[in-house]
Protein backbone atom coordinates (compact mmCIF):
# COMPACT_ATOMS: atom_id res chain seq x y z
CA UNK A 1 0.00 0.00 0.00
CA UNK A 2 3.14 2.22 0.56
CA UNK A 3 3.02 2.37 -3.42
CA UNK A 4 -0.39 4.18 -3.75
CA UNK A 5 1.24 6.78 -1.08
CA UNK A 6 2.57 10.21 -2.38
CA UNK A 7 4.74 12.95 -0.49
CA UNK A 8 4.42 16.18 -1.93
CA UNK A 9 6.54 18.69 -0.71
CA UNK A 10 5.68 22.54 -1.59
CA UNK A 11 8.17 25.67 -2.08
CA UNK A 12 10.90 24.18 -0.29
CA UNK A 13 13.60 26.31 0.95
CA UNK A 14 16.09 24.68 2.06
CA UNK A 15 17.43 21.39 0.06
CA UNK A 16 18.08 20.12 3.39
CA UNK A 17 14.74 19.25 4.38
CA UNK A 18 13.91 17.40 1.22
CA UNK A 19 16.87 15.27 1.60
CA UNK A 20 15.91 15.00 5.36
CA UNK A 21 12.52 14.01 4.25
CA UNK A 22 13.28 11.57 1.66
CA UNK A 23 15.30 9.61 4.72
CA UNK A 24 12.26 9.96 6.81
CA UNK A 25 10.16 8.43 3.92
CA UNK A 26 12.40 5.87 3.07
CA UNK A 27 13.36 4.87 6.92
CA UNK A 28 9.05 4.03 7.29
CA UNK A 29 9.20 2.59 3.80
CA UNK A 30 7.45 5.28 1.71
CA UNK A 31 8.81 6.36 -1.77
CA UNK A 32 7.05 8.56 -4.03
CA UNK A 33 8.19 11.65 -3.69
CA UNK A 34 6.78 15.13 -6.01
CA UNK A 35 8.62 18.50 -5.37
CA UNK A 36 6.73 21.51 -6.40
CA UNK A 37 9.08 24.62 -7.18
CA UNK A 38 11.74 23.87 -4.90
CA UNK A 39 13.86 26.70 -4.19
CA UNK A 40 17.64 24.69 -4.59
CA UNK A 41 17.26 21.47 -6.56
CA UNK A 42 19.21 19.20 -6.77
CA UNK A 43 22.08 20.12 -4.26
CA UNK A 44 24.43 18.89 -2.35
CA UNK A 45 22.90 19.44 1.28
CA UNK A 46 19.75 17.09 0.00
CA UNK A 47 21.79 14.15 -0.84
CA UNK A 48 23.84 15.03 2.22
CA UNK A 49 20.86 14.65 4.54
CA UNK A 50 19.37 11.69 2.50
CA UNK A 51 22.28 9.66 3.69
CA UNK A 52 21.51 6.45 2.00
CA UNK A 53 17.97 7.61 0.55
CA UNK A 54 19.44 9.10 -2.41
CA UNK A 55 17.48 7.13 -4.86
CA UNK A 56 13.97 8.72 -3.70
CA UNK A 57 15.88 12.16 -4.44
CA UNK A 58 16.82 10.62 -7.74
CA UNK A 59 13.30 9.21 -8.83
CA UNK A 60 11.46 12.75 -7.43
CA UNK A 61 9.47 14.41 -9.53
CA UNK A 62 9.59 18.31 -9.80
CA UNK A 63 6.72 19.89 -11.03
CA UNK A 64 4.92 23.72 -11.11
CA UNK A 65 1.89 23.28 -8.98
CA UNK A 66 0.06 20.96 -6.70
CA UNK A 67 -2.48 20.84 -9.16
CA UNK A 68 -0.16 19.16 -11.46
CA UNK A 69 1.09 17.34 -8.58
CA UNK A 70 -2.50 15.76 -6.96
CA UNK A 71 -3.77 15.45 -10.72
CA UNK A 72 -3.77 11.88 -10.33
CA UNK A 73 -4.63 11.24 -6.90
CA UNK A 74 -8.25 10.24 -5.36
CA UNK A 75 -7.50 12.13 -1.80
CA UNK A 76 -5.79 14.89 -0.94
CA UNK A 77 -4.17 15.30 2.88
CA UNK A 78 -3.07 18.81 3.11
CA UNK A 79 -0.87 19.70 6.67
CA UNK A 80 -1.29 22.59 8.18
CA UNK A 81 -0.23 24.46 11.70
CA UNK A 82 -2.50 27.21 11.98
CA UNK A 83 -5.86 27.08 12.33
CA UNK A 84 -7.61 28.86 9.23
CA UNK A 85 -10.16 31.59 8.90
CA UNK A 86 -12.42 28.92 6.98
CA UNK A 87 -12.69 25.41 8.96
CA UNK A 88 -11.95 21.94 7.36
CA UNK A 89 -12.32 18.70 8.17
CA UNK A 90 -9.40 18.11 10.52
CA UNK A 91 -7.53 15.72 11.90
CA UNK A 92 -4.06 14.30 13.92
CA UNK A 93 -1.75 12.09 12.12
CA UNK A 94 -3.12 8.71 13.93
CA UNK A 95 -6.90 9.65 13.14
CA UNK A 96 -5.90 11.01 9.55
CA UNK A 97 -4.14 7.31 8.51
CA UNK A 98 -6.64 5.42 10.22
CA UNK A 99 -9.18 6.73 8.07
CA UNK A 100 -7.26 6.56 4.96
CA UNK A 101 -6.91 2.85 5.56
CA UNK A 102 -10.08 1.74 3.68
CA UNK A 103 -9.17 4.02 0.81
CA UNK A 104 -5.70 2.70 0.38
CA UNK A 105 -7.42 -0.81 0.63
CA UNK A 106 -9.92 0.13 -2.68
CA UNK A 107 -6.68 0.69 -4.23
CA UNK A 108 -6.59 4.78 -4.07
CA UNK A 109 -3.82 6.95 -4.55
CA UNK A 110 -3.07 9.59 -1.08
CA UNK A 111 -1.11 12.47 -1.25
CA UNK A 112 0.35 14.34 1.94
CA UNK A 113 1.11 17.64 1.03
CA UNK A 114 3.55 19.43 3.28
CA UNK A 115 4.00 23.34 2.82
CA UNK A 116 6.84 25.63 2.61
CA UNK A 117 9.19 26.28 5.48
CA UNK A 118 7.96 29.95 6.52
CA UNK A 119 4.94 30.02 5.31
CA UNK A 120 3.13 26.41 5.41
CA UNK A 121 0.53 26.22 2.90
CA UNK A 122 -1.54 28.85 1.64
CA UNK A 123 -5.23 28.67 1.81
CA UNK A 124 -5.54 28.49 -1.96
CA UNK A 125 -3.43 25.25 -1.43
CA UNK A 126 -5.35 23.83 1.46
CA UNK A 127 -8.51 24.18 -0.57
CA UNK A 128 -7.27 21.45 -2.89
CA UNK A 129 -7.26 19.01 0.00
CA UNK A 130 -10.55 16.64 1.10
CA UNK A 131 -8.81 16.36 4.71
CA UNK A 132 -6.63 19.05 6.67
CA UNK A 133 -3.94 17.10 9.01
CA UNK A 134 -2.50 18.82 12.27
CA UNK A 135 0.19 17.24 14.11
CA UNK A 136 -0.58 17.89 17.56
CA UNK A 137 1.98 20.07 19.37
CA UNK A 138 3.04 23.05 22.21
CA UNK A 139 1.21 25.94 21.36
CA UNK A 140 4.25 27.81 22.39
CA UNK A 141 6.54 26.45 19.69
CA UNK A 142 5.04 25.38 17.10
CA UNK A 143 6.64 25.19 13.71
CA UNK A 144 7.77 21.98 13.07
CA UNK A 145 10.33 21.03 11.03
CA UNK A 146 9.23 19.94 7.25
CA UNK A 147 11.11 17.21 7.61
CA UNK A 148 10.07 16.38 10.94
CA UNK A 149 6.35 16.46 9.86
CA UNK A 150 6.83 14.17 7.28
CA UNK A 151 9.03 12.09 9.45
CA UNK A 152 5.56 11.85 12.04
CA UNK A 153 3.28 11.09 9.11
CA UNK A 154 5.20 8.69 7.48
CA UNK A 155 5.75 6.73 10.79
CA UNK A 156 1.91 6.91 11.33
CA UNK A 157 1.15 5.34 8.07
CA UNK A 158 4.01 2.42 8.97
CA UNK A 159 2.11 1.36 12.01
CA UNK A 160 -1.10 1.74 10.93
CA UNK A 161 -0.17 -0.55 7.38
CA UNK A 162 2.66 -2.72 8.88
CA UNK A 163 -0.53 -3.85 12.06
CA UNK A 164 -3.34 -6.00 11.05
CA UNK A 165 -5.36 -3.21 11.39
CA UNK A 166 -9.20 -4.95 11.00
CA UNK A 167 -10.29 -4.12 7.38
CA UNK A 168 -14.00 -2.61 8.82
CA UNK A 169 -14.83 -0.72 5.83
CA UNK A 170 -15.57 3.01 7.19
CA UNK A 171 -17.44 4.67 4.57
CA UNK A 172 -19.42 2.50 1.40
CA UNK A 173 -18.96 3.85 -2.04
CA UNK A 174 -21.40 3.36 -4.73
CA UNK A 175 -19.10 3.90 -7.65
CA UNK A 176 -15.76 4.59 -8.55
CA UNK A 177 -13.18 7.06 -6.86
CA UNK A 178 -12.68 10.49 -8.87
CA UNK A 179 -9.72 12.40 -9.33
CA UNK A 180 -8.10 15.46 -8.53
CA UNK A 181 -8.04 16.71 -11.76
CA UNK A 182 -11.70 15.42 -12.45
CA UNK A 183 -12.28 17.53 -9.10
CA UNK A 184 -10.73 20.67 -10.57
CA UNK A 185 -12.34 20.77 -13.79
CA UNK A 186 -15.95 20.12 -11.82
CA UNK A 187 -14.66 23.72 -9.37
CA UNK A 188 -13.84 25.39 -12.67
CA UNK A 189 -17.10 24.80 -14.56
CA UNK A 190 -18.97 25.41 -10.75
CA UNK A 191 -17.72 28.97 -11.15
CA UNK A 192 -18.24 29.09 -14.33
CA UNK A 193 -21.56 28.50 -13.85
CA UNK A 194 -22.22 31.10 -10.72
CA UNK A 195 -20.72 34.01 -12.80
CA UNK A 196 -23.01 32.97 -15.55
CA UNK A 197 -25.89 32.76 -12.66
CA UNK A 198 -24.93 36.11 -11.91
CA UNK A 199 -24.01 34.94 -8.20
CA UNK A 200 -20.72 35.08 -8.71
CA UNK A 201 -19.40 38.94 -8.96
CA UNK A 202 -16.04 38.15 -10.58
CA UNK A 203 -15.06 41.13 -9.22
CA UNK A 204 -16.55 40.43 -5.55
CA UNK A 205 -15.57 36.46 -5.05
CA UNK A 206 -15.68 37.12 -1.31
CA UNK A 207 -14.96 33.38 -0.42
CA UNK A 208 -17.45 32.10 -2.41
CA UNK A 209 -15.53 29.38 -4.25
CA UNK A 210 -13.14 28.50 -0.94
CA UNK A 211 -16.78 27.59 0.57
CA UNK A 212 -18.24 25.33 -1.76
CA UNK A 213 -14.42 23.60 -2.41
CA UNK A 214 -14.96 22.95 1.60
CA UNK A 215 -18.55 21.80 1.00
CA UNK A 216 -17.76 19.27 -1.72
CA UNK A 217 -13.93 18.35 -1.02
CA UNK A 218 -15.64 17.16 2.56
CA UNK A 219 -18.25 14.53 0.91
CA UNK A 220 -15.43 12.98 -0.76
CA UNK A 221 -17.51 12.92 -4.12
CA UNK A 222 -17.42 9.80 -6.29
CA UNK A 223 -17.88 9.11 -9.78
CA UNK A 224 -21.93 9.02 -9.86
CA UNK A 225 -22.27 11.75 -8.22
CA UNK A 226 -19.88 13.67 -10.48
CA UNK A 227 -21.92 12.50 -13.37
CA UNK A 228 -24.70 13.98 -11.86
CA UNK A 229 -23.12 17.50 -10.84
CA UNK A 230 -22.38 17.81 -14.30
CA UNK A 231 -25.41 17.64 -15.66
CA UNK A 232 -26.76 19.98 -13.14
CA UNK A 233 -24.65 22.50 -14.57
CA UNK A 234 -25.14 21.76 -17.88
CA UNK A 235 -29.03 22.19 -17.32
CA UNK A 236 -28.28 25.35 -15.53
CA UNK A 237 -25.96 26.83 -19.44
CA UNK A 238 -28.63 25.80 -21.64
CA UNK A 239 -31.69 27.83 -19.38
CA UNK A 240 -30.53 30.33 -17.83
CA UNK A 241 -30.68 33.52 -19.81
CA UNK A 242 -28.72 36.77 -18.71
CA UNK A 243 -30.40 39.28 -16.21
CA UNK A 244 -32.61 42.33 -18.46
CA UNK B 1 4.72 15.16 33.45
CA UNK B 2 6.72 16.56 30.34
CA UNK B 3 8.41 17.75 33.05
CA UNK B 4 9.96 14.28 34.13
CA UNK B 5 10.89 13.48 31.42
CA UNK B 6 14.90 13.54 29.84
CA UNK B 7 15.94 13.03 26.36
CA UNK B 8 19.73 11.95 27.11
CA UNK B 9 22.25 11.86 23.97
CA UNK B 10 25.22 9.91 23.95
CA UNK B 11 28.35 10.70 21.80
CA UNK B 12 26.49 12.35 19.17
CA UNK B 13 28.78 13.10 16.26
CA UNK B 14 26.80 15.76 14.04
CA UNK B 15 26.05 19.19 16.10
CA UNK B 16 22.95 19.55 13.31
CA UNK B 17 21.45 16.76 15.12
CA UNK B 18 21.68 17.91 18.70
CA UNK B 19 19.93 21.17 17.30
CA UNK B 20 17.17 19.18 15.05
CA UNK B 21 16.43 16.65 18.63
CA UNK B 22 16.28 20.28 20.52
CA UNK B 23 13.78 21.39 18.25
CA UNK B 24 12.00 18.63 18.36
CA UNK B 25 11.74 18.03 21.64
CA UNK B 26 10.50 21.73 21.90
CA UNK B 27 7.87 21.58 19.33
CA UNK B 28 6.23 18.25 21.72
CA UNK B 29 6.57 19.99 24.64
CA UNK B 30 9.97 18.15 26.66
CA UNK B 31 13.06 20.47 28.06
CA UNK B 32 15.50 18.37 29.71
CA UNK B 33 18.17 17.31 27.19
CA UNK B 34 21.44 15.88 28.31
CA UNK B 35 24.38 15.55 26.21
CA UNK B 36 26.59 12.86 27.25
CA UNK B 37 30.18 13.53 25.69
CA UNK B 38 29.16 15.35 22.37
CA UNK B 39 31.46 15.56 19.67
CA UNK B 40 31.17 19.71 19.25
CA UNK B 41 28.70 21.38 20.92
CA UNK B 42 28.17 24.31 21.56
CA UNK B 43 28.29 24.86 17.55
CA UNK B 44 26.48 27.28 15.17
CA UNK B 45 24.82 24.46 13.61
CA UNK B 46 23.48 22.87 16.44
CA UNK B 47 21.80 26.33 17.22
CA UNK B 48 21.11 27.43 13.63
CA UNK B 49 19.06 23.55 13.60
CA UNK B 50 17.38 24.49 16.91
CA UNK B 51 15.70 27.28 15.21
CA UNK B 52 13.56 28.95 17.89
CA UNK B 53 14.32 26.07 20.42
CA UNK B 54 17.62 27.73 21.40
CA UNK B 55 16.45 27.55 25.63
CA UNK B 56 16.73 23.86 24.88
CA UNK B 57 20.27 23.38 24.36
CA UNK B 58 21.43 26.77 26.44
CA UNK B 59 19.94 24.81 29.18
CA UNK B 60 21.08 21.66 28.46
CA UNK B 61 23.55 19.55 30.55
CA UNK B 62 26.67 18.07 29.27
CA UNK B 63 28.31 15.20 31.40
CA UNK B 64 30.78 12.65 30.62
CA UNK B 65 29.25 9.35 31.40
CA UNK B 66 24.92 8.15 30.81
CA UNK B 67 25.63 7.05 34.45
CA UNK B 68 25.85 10.17 36.03
CA UNK B 69 23.31 11.04 33.28
CA UNK B 70 20.31 8.73 34.31
CA UNK B 71 21.63 8.71 38.23
CA UNK B 72 18.45 10.40 39.48
CA UNK B 73 15.55 8.79 37.06
CA UNK B 74 13.78 6.05 37.55
CA UNK B 75 13.03 4.33 35.01
CA UNK B 76 15.57 3.65 31.64
CA UNK B 77 14.10 3.31 27.96
CA UNK B 78 17.25 3.07 25.61
CA UNK B 79 16.78 3.22 21.77
CA UNK B 80 18.15 0.55 19.61
CA UNK B 81 18.09 0.23 15.93
CA UNK B 82 19.44 -3.51 15.93
CA UNK B 83 18.24 -6.80 17.59
CA UNK B 84 20.77 -7.67 19.98
CA UNK B 85 21.89 -10.67 20.71
CA UNK B 86 21.01 -10.15 24.12
CA UNK B 87 17.12 -10.59 24.62
CA UNK B 88 16.03 -7.64 26.19
CA UNK B 89 11.95 -5.99 26.83
CA UNK B 90 11.24 -4.33 23.32
CA UNK B 91 8.33 -2.34 22.30
CA UNK B 92 7.98 0.22 19.85
CA UNK B 93 7.31 3.84 21.15
CA UNK B 94 3.49 3.69 21.32
CA UNK B 95 3.77 0.56 23.81
CA UNK B 96 6.82 1.77 25.76
CA UNK B 97 5.08 4.95 26.22
CA UNK B 98 1.65 3.34 27.23
CA UNK B 99 3.32 1.29 30.05
CA UNK B 100 5.15 4.27 31.18
CA UNK B 101 2.20 6.13 31.98
CA UNK B 102 1.54 4.95 35.25
CA UNK B 103 4.90 5.11 36.34
CA UNK B 104 4.41 8.83 35.14
CA UNK B 105 1.60 9.29 37.41
CA UNK B 106 3.59 7.99 40.38
CA UNK B 107 5.93 10.99 39.96
CA UNK B 108 8.86 8.81 38.67
CA UNK B 109 11.48 9.95 36.30
CA UNK B 110 11.96 8.90 33.03
CA UNK B 111 15.05 9.02 30.47
CA UNK B 112 14.85 8.09 27.08
CA UNK B 113 18.10 7.05 25.37
CA UNK B 114 19.75 7.88 22.02
CA UNK B 115 23.04 6.20 20.64
CA UNK B 116 25.47 7.98 18.14
CA UNK B 117 24.80 7.97 14.52
CA UNK B 118 26.82 5.61 13.01
CA UNK B 119 26.73 2.85 16.15
CA UNK B 120 24.19 3.38 17.99
CA UNK B 121 24.04 2.32 21.74
CA UNK B 122 26.51 0.20 22.95
CA UNK B 123 25.70 -2.89 24.70
CA UNK B 124 26.90 -1.89 27.46
CA UNK B 125 25.18 1.59 27.52
CA UNK B 126 22.03 -0.71 26.37
CA UNK B 127 22.93 -2.92 29.74
CA UNK B 128 21.41 0.28 32.10
CA UNK B 129 18.15 0.28 30.59
CA UNK B 130 15.09 -0.87 31.95
CA UNK B 131 13.16 -1.54 28.61
CA UNK B 132 14.57 -0.98 24.91
CA UNK B 133 12.74 0.55 22.33
CA UNK B 134 12.34 -0.19 18.58
CA UNK B 135 11.01 2.13 16.44
CA UNK B 136 9.57 -0.22 13.45
CA UNK B 137 11.11 1.35 10.18
CA UNK B 138 11.43 -0.38 6.43
CA UNK B 139 14.18 -3.41 7.13
CA UNK B 140 16.03 -2.10 4.35
CA UNK B 141 17.05 1.21 5.21
CA UNK B 142 16.84 1.15 9.13
CA UNK B 143 19.51 3.79 9.90
CA UNK B 144 17.05 6.50 11.79
CA UNK B 145 18.85 9.60 11.89
CA UNK B 146 19.16 10.49 15.64
CA UNK B 147 16.39 13.35 15.64
CA UNK B 148 14.05 12.17 13.72
CA UNK B 149 14.29 9.49 16.50
CA UNK B 150 14.24 11.69 19.06
CA UNK B 151 10.90 13.62 16.95
CA UNK B 152 8.84 9.79 16.88
CA UNK B 153 9.42 9.47 20.98
CA UNK B 154 8.29 13.01 21.60
CA UNK B 155 5.38 12.52 19.50
CA UNK B 156 4.35 9.67 21.30
CA UNK B 157 4.51 11.30 24.67
CA UNK B 158 2.66 14.30 23.41
CA UNK B 159 0.07 11.89 21.86
CA UNK B 160 -0.84 10.24 25.20
CA UNK B 161 0.28 12.42 27.77
CA UNK B 162 -1.56 15.54 26.29
CA UNK B 163 -5.05 12.79 25.38
CA UNK B 164 -3.70 14.19 21.36
CA UNK B 165 -6.45 16.63 19.87
CA UNK B 166 -9.04 17.84 21.81
CA UNK B 167 -12.73 16.89 20.55
CA UNK B 168 -13.54 20.39 19.35
CA UNK B 169 -10.55 20.84 17.43
CA UNK B 170 -11.26 17.32 14.70
CA UNK B 171 -14.19 18.94 13.40
CA UNK B 172 -14.14 22.88 12.81
CA UNK B 173 -17.83 24.72 12.12
CA UNK B 174 -17.24 27.58 11.05
CA UNK B 175 -20.86 28.73 11.21
CA UNK B 176 -23.92 27.13 12.95
CA UNK B 177 -25.66 23.15 12.48
CA UNK B 178 -28.78 23.66 10.26
CA UNK B 179 -31.59 21.41 12.19
CA UNK B 180 -33.02 18.59 10.03
CA UNK B 181 -36.01 20.81 9.26
CA UNK B 182 -34.23 23.24 7.30
CA UNK B 183 -32.13 20.74 5.25
CA UNK B 184 -35.85 19.22 4.61
CA UNK B 185 -36.61 22.52 2.89
CA UNK B 186 -33.33 22.34 1.07
CA UNK B 187 -33.88 19.01 -0.49
CA UNK B 188 -37.40 20.29 -1.48
CA UNK B 189 -36.32 23.75 -3.51
CA UNK B 190 -33.22 21.87 -4.85
CA UNK B 191 -36.06 19.27 -5.82
CA UNK B 192 -38.40 21.74 -8.04
CA UNK B 193 -35.11 23.45 -9.08
CA UNK B 194 -34.24 20.76 -10.85
CA UNK B 195 -37.70 19.65 -12.13
CA UNK B 196 -37.58 23.58 -13.39
CA UNK B 197 -34.17 23.18 -15.67
CA UNK B 198 -35.75 19.78 -16.97
CA UNK B 199 -33.06 17.96 -15.14
CA UNK B 200 -35.40 15.74 -13.08
CA UNK B 201 -38.03 14.40 -14.82
CA UNK B 202 -41.13 13.85 -11.88
CA UNK B 203 -42.06 11.25 -14.64
CA UNK B 204 -39.14 9.11 -13.92
CA UNK B 205 -36.63 10.31 -10.82
CA UNK B 206 -34.63 7.49 -10.69
CA UNK B 207 -32.90 7.80 -7.87
CA UNK B 208 -31.91 11.63 -8.04
CA UNK B 209 -32.86 12.75 -5.35
CA UNK B 210 -31.75 9.84 -2.85
CA UNK B 211 -28.38 10.49 -4.43
CA UNK B 212 -28.14 14.25 -3.74
CA UNK B 213 -29.91 13.26 -0.30
CA UNK B 214 -26.59 11.69 0.68
CA UNK B 215 -24.20 14.02 -1.17
CA UNK B 216 -25.03 16.34 0.65
CA UNK B 217 -26.05 14.90 4.13
CA UNK B 218 -22.31 13.44 3.77
CA UNK B 219 -20.88 17.11 4.21
CA UNK B 220 -22.89 17.61 7.41
CA UNK B 221 -23.89 20.99 5.86
CA UNK B 222 -23.88 23.86 7.96
CA UNK B 223 -25.67 27.40 8.33
CA UNK B 224 -23.42 29.76 6.09
CA UNK B 225 -23.05 26.69 3.57
CA UNK B 226 -26.90 26.46 3.33
CA UNK B 227 -27.10 30.43 2.58
CA UNK B 228 -24.84 30.11 -0.46
CA UNK B 229 -26.62 26.64 -1.32
CA UNK B 230 -29.76 28.85 -1.46
CA UNK B 231 -28.71 31.89 -2.85
CA UNK B 232 -27.47 29.46 -5.55
CA UNK B 233 -31.27 28.17 -5.84
CA UNK B 234 -32.71 31.35 -6.14
CA UNK B 235 -30.35 32.40 -8.52
CA UNK B 236 -31.46 29.62 -10.58
CA UNK B 237 -35.05 30.23 -10.24
CA UNK B 238 -34.36 34.05 -11.39
CA UNK B 239 -32.91 32.71 -14.54
CA UNK B 240 -34.35 29.67 -15.83
CA UNK B 241 -36.61 29.67 -19.17
CA UNK B 242 -38.52 27.25 -20.28
CA UNK B 243 -36.95 25.09 -23.28
CA UNK B 244 -38.36 25.94 -26.78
Amino acid sequence: MFEQIKVILVNTSHPGNIGGAARAMKNMGLHHLVLVNPKEFPHAEATARAAGAGDILESALVVDSLTTAISDCHFIVGTSARLRSVAWPLSDPRQCVDRLIPRLKDQQRIAFVFGNEQSGLSNEELSLCHAHLHIPCNEDFSSLNVAAAVQIVAYELRMSLHQNTPAELLYEMESKPITADEMERFFISLENCLIQLGYLKPSQPKKLMLRLRRLFNRAIIEENEMNILRGIINSIAERTVEKQ
